[in-house]
């Protein structure tokens, strides 16, 4: 790693620190190492099912000591892109408890006046009314913001759909073009960026996905660190045009890149 | 109308002969002046919630006198596919009765190891489970077949979506791309033009449908006419660059053209 000293970091969660119900070997240890060091960071996940205190709730399970306020999700970017635009009324596709995290940002009175339809990986609240429903708000003027753009993700029972083929949907439904505001969005790592107040060129994002994490970071102007662990895959690395800052076993190796 | 006699007639239903439960004037008429000309005709319908027999049943209800043998929706064109592949396992992702078209011809004992997922405008089947089911057979080597791919229509309860975003959904999420089936793909003219015996440059198609009916008539090798009836709208027609052969108030007027 050259280039400037790095002064903090980004990193990812599923796959990075933990896989499942299970922390990756040395991932405590090197949330400890930061800390100690006396190194900002902030976690940055692209999970859309559950809010910021259930994930924090769930990392202090896991045994690490990391504060609610360093994790950063898509609908924390979606709250924030709607307090810039000043409007406030959305109808969300989301399942789980994401919804707690637009507490008092939105409001949805059942109508389709609403300024925004805002959706994630929505699970089974994806059907046909939800979609009719989102579909008939886009066509009276509302706007499309995707909390992400996957595919598909590897659930416990097999491969399952994210919110990019609904997305896929709602845009070709009504020739609207979903704005993004989950990672690669460089407008969601400015976000942490941000919040941290450091320059993207002092920052590296640490992530086990070449194109989201990596190249994510990379067009916000950081440096892109991807770990052998989660869904990382040699030949996706292999085949990619995007070439990480460094490659490393795991988190545990932290130390090795600074 | 030049070029070559007409000697038969392809017609769109829905917006030709009636619009919702109301015969068009002068449609009875119409079929009845065909009939006793001795024209050989088939309707073709890009429904895909009823069965042919269903349709039959329906338009007799209307008073037309209208064989089931003459009705061509896309199921039946599906069918015909399946059987020139040779293959007939198959998972449905349809609504109403339309399964009743797909009997004898295709088998699916639950499982994602089919040949085909194949998508009709399903309304409330759509769901998460049914959309990862299918996607799941499109990962496992299932190919896709749309029997429409329209964006939505207009319901009795307000514009609502029709199988083409939820074909676009599984198309993203696995990157391949779906056989149509339906208008305006011309396997799907083909196979009425087939049935009756007759060339193309012989045949008329009447719609009104600008791009669906005259467009894919067009490109099937027939003649189109546009009726200003059911979804014409005047500007659709000005700025398309697809040129009807005649446009026509009505199917009433179908004497004006021979």
């Amino acid at each position: 790693m050259d280039r400037q000293e790095i002064t903090g970091f980004l990193i990812d969660l599923d796959g990075v620190l933990y896989t499942g119900d299970t922390p990756l070997p040395g991932a405590r240890e090197a949330m400890v190492f930061l800390k100690e060091q006396g190194y900002p960071y902030r976690c940055v996940s692209n999970s859309t099912r559950k809010c910021r205190a259930t994930i924090a709730a769930r990392l202090r399970k896991l045994g690490f000591d990391i504060p609610e306020r360093a994790i950063f999700t898509p609908p924390l970017a979606a709250v924030r892109y709607m307090q810039e635009t000043g409007k406030h009324r959305a109808y969300l596709l989301t399942i789980g408890d994401v919804d707690r995290d637009f507490a008092g940002a939105c409001t949805d009175d059942g109508s389709t006046a609403v300024d925004y339809v805002i959706i994630g990986d929505a699970g089974d609240k994806v059907n046909y009314a939800s979609m009719n429903h989102a579909f008939r708000c886009l066509m009276e003027g509302a706007d499309l913001i995707a909390l992400e753009k996957d595919r598909y993700w590897m659930a416990p029972e097999g491969l399952s759909l994210s919110a990019g083929p609904f997305v896929a949907a709602l845009e070709s439904a009504t020739g609207k073009t979903a704005t993004v505001v989950g990672k690669p969005a460089k407008a969601f790592f400015d976000l942490a960026l941000h919040d941290m107040g450091l320059a993207a060129e002092r920052v590296v994002m640490i992530g086990d996905d070449i194109i989201t994490d990596i190249g994510g970071a990379q067009a916000a102007g950081m440096r892109g660190v991807l770990v052998r662990t989660g869904k990382f895959r040699r030949d996706a690395l292999e085949t990619s045009e995007i070439r990480p800052a460094a490659v490393i076993n795991s988190i545990g190796d932290i130390g090795t890149i600074l």
